[in-house]
């Protein structure tokens, strides 16, 4: 439906909603300014995060290479097989997201350095620096988000089916960014560790270790750009599915539903970022405060909303458990992560016995910790649909993902936090220093943890919706409106979509254990050229080992990309009640995994943390090194495998719906 | 229908089939008296086996009254809420499961000294005393398999579904020997290890270690016990899935038909027994032939059937893709994770690394080997569906269950080998008869490798098979003839049914945990009281081990037995629809994390092996010690959790087929 055509009201909501897009966009510019103006400490910081920003780019543009290959050989398929109209949005949106992250990302490799230096004056001054910088990824993301979608939309208004091709083109981004990055941040991680901290005994970001900026720069890279991407893609992906199912079922007011939600979501964070205070109370309830400030005046925006515009509560109702849904899940995997909580420190004591008992009592305690998320989605799923329809679980997508800024802006703190006291300790800028870095950085992963959990939920629900729109699509092309798990051919798709996520993860394990093999003995060879490294009189070349992670995650990602774009393909070419079997299989299994993996990554992670604090015989014990086994091990889990899985399911989904054309 | 209602041939032909059962019962007790006469060796060694002997039947008599008890309140409930004839036929499964367990098992542990007697004069003697005593299993299993359905089935014809009441028994029998036996199992193994071979230096399987007997008795518990149990459930639930199907699609000769393929089956397996032996070639092939040649004319009597009672080839094809897809599974399991291949050699390899890598490798390849199985499975799916309907899956089950008196009488044979190691050890008859009973032993790990995966695509299909009655069960008592995966109820089900396996192995592993520490503390008890235990002059006392394995094995049980029992009917009483959703998605995800954890714990330990054979550093070198641990990791994994999901699966569909009508 032409906007144009529309009634004054939506019209002018819409134009509103595109404004606050753009104004989010400003912002963000603004508030990387104010970043830039602040001190950059000394020059040795700055040369420090030089590299870091250098090495950053040098990943980016090598990703830009490889994605803009594949997105055009992709595109031209597009264009000849399924629709010129879908080509073009798809290039669309790989654009945009690509932008939104290398944003996010130029100006957290500029706030590092200066989060250190302002840390050095005051912890708070040290929070807001770094903060700041997460709010440009947030509102970068969410303004190019909202706006790129609205403007597409008014070019491509005829067929709204057409905008899967944006949500493909984020997906694309996303899969190179969070895949690519997962595997060059632990593998620079993994590498750096094993022959810095374990052979040579020096301590973590050594400048005389040659793979730690590759390191820092797989923070940007991986947390950074790669986790924007994520959400990014989740963001777009369950607005667009909202606009298709809304226009459907609610005429031009389901179109128009979502867009001014999304804005007020927007304004909610904008007026949230203000509670973000270190004035009272602990240091990580600052930006807590902030999030709950953002949903709190976010149910209010929707109550309105639904009153006045919509006239329909029962949507409320559903937006309202799709956030309540998200709460769950972020308070659940908190309480099963937490070093805080009973059962990372559980884990923390198997530990006293070895390594195996602490894997073995952190399978179990990650396995257990599936169930109270998985039925928070269901139970969102089951009550929007029965208040509100297919719409409605769309709908409580985009209600959960509205604030999605604070959450990005939350998450891409704790890299720059990360990286501020990497910078603290290479640049020797002494105990006071290096400690508060440390706090801001413990600070971020008690955020990423709460994040991460949320960020299933989001993809989860934009998953539901996507695969909603996925029902009313084959329903209105191909006349299926009963996809019958009677059929053997849907449980043999529900079956094949059941291993994709095994084999996906399989692959990008695999992946990191390469590189990371790589680096080390690239480590090895430069300490054994030059022994003037080891000694800290010669500078080790850091750009050949950002250069050995780059090129390694960036071919680790054939197969996995090729797999998740044509997997649906050749399933939905053999029958279309298979694809949907698929799906399902692909997304239940995705979910479960992707949780159990990440769970257990960050339970073995903060049990070892819990050990460090002086628990059960503190740094150094046998249960220290016993926790560090667990650690390693969760690595590639947490941070590669895990929020891969993330994106495998929404990319399969978009590309089973960007081609079905081609199937039928 | 009744059987006298019958054509004269059928008559004769199930006549002839409970015949060869009975045949096949009183075969095994003639092979048991036959390992009697056997030469039990020395005082020490029949002291020995006693101690074993007595223990496990320590343990079966509180299983056996724990069982009652649950299995009285189970029948009560089927006897006034579903129907008397359920409750009967409930209760006749239980106890025939039970008995042929126990029958395996007391042949067994009497077998064990006598197979380290026969060993020490030659090495196809120690063979064919081992294997004799696992075809006692085997041909106890299927004799009263067989029989007791046709017996049960003569009384109860009016209504066929009534038999899945004796497939419930079964099912409980399985979930008892296979959860609890593998719960005690592993708890003996692990604790008896950590005091034994790790604190104290003592070898495995030494006298002074208060809980070696208790190891050995898990051997027989779990893997005779549990293994018969889980192997005897599939083979009635498949047999009577078939029949029911059998009688909806081709009336009188679709309920013929299973049976006789079955007793055909029993006479392939007498057949292949006698190609057991070690005249030429290795000594694993041995076993290997005997399953070759009950194969082979196995698929002769099928072709003759199918050629001349059905007239009806395209269940001939049914069957030979069940045989097929057992064969494929078997072939990529025993790659995946046997020593002589790559995989199992390069998840080795990064033992040298240390144990996290290992680990990490571990994960990513059985990640992988999941695909390959489920592939085979899906592919046997659809050809029997398109072949010859859902009557051609069930027939594609009975198939490759229909020689799995071979599987077990293999698969049992290793506890027996296993024991008779540990008895030549204990009993100190020195380095030959040592080496024989170990050489025998690594024969039974080949074995077990090979079935366990046969054993789960048995599994898989019987399941599938049921699946296909649940559904012409709802079809004819609800009136439902879709399930519709665009019903958000639907997915709900197929989303909490993906939680249940989860769930279930976490419970299972926590449970060897605790176990396993209580026994820790016990054998230290012991060693502190009495300093003559280590000194070899005063016994340890082996009872109390036993008990502290038993009590907390059936203790452990309780909770997953009540959700594999209770969840299906909570599903099933709010939407039959979700209920479907819910079984497909337990049995998906539960499928494939059994492989996952069953190939992982099987790699882990077979790489251990590999290295003790001398590579990377041999036994005590530092990529031995990073093999233990994975093989730690893996223990509860591959023996507790990956078996009880195979149970797991079988009882969720019988429990939702059995109280199917207390649902509508």
């Amino acid at each position: 439906m032409n906007v144009w055509d529309m009634d004054i009201l939506s019209i002018i909501l819409i134009i509103m909603s595109l404004l606050i897009g753009f104004f989010a966009i400003i912002y963000s510019f603004h508030l990387h300014k104010k970043i830039m103006k602040l001190d950059p400490g000394t020059k040795k910081m700055q040369e420090i995060s030089e590299y870091i920003h250098q090495g950053s780019l040098t990943f980016l543009k090598k990703e830009y290479k490889s994605m803009t290959i594949t997105s055009l050989i992709i595109a031209v398929f597009l264009w000849f097989f399924v629709s010129k109209a879908v080509a073009i949005t798809f290039v669309i949106g790989t654009f945009f997201s690509a932008l939104a992250g290398n944003i996010g990302m130029r100006s957290a490799t500029r706030a590092n350095a200066r989060t250190a230096q302002a840390a050095s004056k005051s912890i708070n001054d040290g929070l807001r620096a770094a903060f700041t910088s997460g709010m440009v990824m947030g509102m970068a993301t969410v303004g190019i988000g909202l706006a790129s979608v609205i403007v597409t939309y008014f070019f491509f208004y005829k067929d709204l089916g057409v905008l899967y091709g944006f949500g493909l083109g984020a997906s694309l981004t996303a899969l190179f960014g969070r895949v690519g990055g997962g595997i060059y941040t632990k593998a620079a991680d993994v590498g750096a560790d094993l022959v810095g901290k374990v052979e040579q005994g020096i301590p973590e970001d050594d400048p005389r270790n040659p793979a730690t900026i590759a390191d820092n720069v797989g923070d940007n890279v991986g947390d950074i750009a790669g986790m924007g991407a994520d959400l990014f893609e989740s963001y777009v992906e369950a607005l667009i599915a909202a606009m298709v199912l809304g226009l459907v079922f609610f005429g031009e007011k389901g179109i128009v539903l979502p867009i001014i939600l999304t804005s007020a979501g927007i304004i909610s964070t904008l007026i949230g970022t203000l509670f973000v205070n270190t004035k009272s109370g602990k240091l990580y309830m600052a930006i807590d405060k902030g999030t709950f400030a953002s949903a709190a005046i976010m149910i209010i925006f929707a109550f309105v909303i639904m009153k006045l515009y919509m006239n329909n509560m029962n949507l409320f109702y559903a937006t309202i458990s799709g956030l309540i849904s998200g709460v769950v899940i972020g308070y659940s995997t908190e309480y099963m992560t937490s070093t805080h909580r009973r059962p990372t420190q559980a884990v923390a004591e198997a530990a006293t016995t070895g390594p195996a008992t602490c894997l073995i009592r952190g399978i179990a305690i990650s396995m257990s910790s599936t169930v109270i998320p998985m039925l928070a989605i269901t139970a969102a799923m089951l009550i929007s649909y029965y208040l509100a329809g297919l719409y409605g679980i769309a709908i409580s997508a985009v209600g959960m993902l509205s604030i999605v800024g604070m959450s990005l802006a939350a998450d891409a703190y704790g890299p720059v936090a990360d990286n501020a006291a990497g910078i603290s300790e290479m640049a020797k800028m002494g105990k006071q220093a290096r400690e508060r870095t440390e706090t801001l950085d413990e600070v971020g992963n008690t955020m990423a943890a709460e994040c991460r959990g949320l960020q299933l939920g989001t993809s989860a629900l934009t998953v539901l919706a996507l695969f909603a729109s996925f029902l009313e699509l084959i329903k209105a092309k191909a006349g299926i409106t009963v996809i019958n798990l009677g059929d053997p051919a849907v449980i043999a798709g529900i079956f094949i979509g059941s291993i994709v996520p095994f084999i996906f993860s399989s692959i990008v394990i695999n992946g990191v254990g390469k590189a990371a093999s790589k680096m080390v003995l690239e480590i090895r060879r430069q300490f054994h050229k030059n022994k003037d490294i080891l000694k800290g009189k010669a500078a080790p070349d850091y750009n050949k080992c950002i250069e050995i992670s780059t090129d390694q995650a960036l071919k680790d990602m054939i197969i996995p990309g090729i797999i998740s774009l044509v997997a649906p393909i050749i399933i939905g070419l053999w029958s279309l009640e298979a694809l949907g079997g698929f799906l399902i299989g692909a997304i239940t299994v995705g979910i479960m995994l992707a949780m159990f993996m990440s769970n257990a990554g960050c339970s073995w992670d903060n049990a070892k943390k819990y050990i460090e604090k002086g628990n059960f015989g503190g740094k150094g014990s046998e249960a220290h090194k016993a926790s560090v086994v667990g650690d390693t091990v969760g690595d590639p889990l947490k941070d590669t495998a895990g929020p891969s899985l993330d994106i495998l399911i929404k990319i399969l989904i978009t590309s089973a719906l960007v081609f079905l054309p081609f199937f039928i």
